[in-house]
């Protein structure tokens, strides 16, 4: 519970208490930083997901590596939509309803966090349990507030 | 030491035991992904230079917040530059030159990882310290293997 209250404490923060300009030097900076911490998210989502789909072998501990590094960089992202950087792939709705925005984030956080869990239990099913909603997490909010 | 030992070991398998396949669907995605985990270390160590050079008031909860993600992520570039994902702005020499490209790479870790221990003494001194080592091994790195 501590951990899922400073979770929504850094997205509230940031979304909410900064301006861009006290994060990053220009708007363009915000994007490709959210942009990044997106791609390698993305990249070791994939890993976890290929296994959980029998596309490669179940390997435990490369399950367990990659999932500590998207629940590490799902923190990441949402401090980079500050006030005034509009921009990229986001839609503008995302300044627009930032609670429901910020809810987003909030439960991507909290279920990558399960997904380190569920690798760390070392079997494929709890493994597959858990990387169904952090994939949902992800398709909800990106069809919501990620341009086509 | 034992850190250290599988930082090295970390690069090492990165840049020698896996064919980039293994590991990105496409070189591209190898590319995009080094610049992105270099750009989010960029950023954060960014904002850490910022307060050793008084340019931003040192705010020692924030120097070990950024230094924890400079640490974490200084970790990921090395599996991004593996057997045929040459590109973007990597000089061939870091695929003929693997030991030295490695011993930079082995380096950027450990002086990141004191950069951590510095920020966590909570004084300015220490920082601006531990900040020249990280800064000049970033320079020493892509003066030789970083396109202009």
């Amino acid at each position: 519970m501590i951990r899922l209250a400073s979770f929504s404490l850094a997205v509230a923060s940031a979304l909410l208490a900064l301006p861009a300009a006290a994060q990053f030097a220009k708007p363009e900076d915000a994007v490709k930083y959210r942009q990044s911490a997106m791609f390698i998210q993305s990249t070791h989502f994939g890993r976890i997901a290929a296994m959980a789909n029998g596309r490669v072998p179940y390997d435990p501990a490369a399950a367990v590596a990659n999932a500590e590094i998207v629940a590490m960089i799902s923190q990441r992202p949402w401090a980079a939509y500050g006030p005034g950087t509009e921009g990229g792939k986001a839609k503008p709705e995302i300044w627009k309803e930032q609670a429901k925005f910020q809810e987003y984030g909030d439960k991507l956080m909290a279920d990558t966090a399960k997904l380190v869990t569920a690798a760390k239990a070392g079997n494929i099913d709890a493994l597959k349990a858990a990387v169904g909603p952090v994939g949902g997490t992800c398709k909800a909010c990106h069809d919501a507030f990620r341009k086509d």
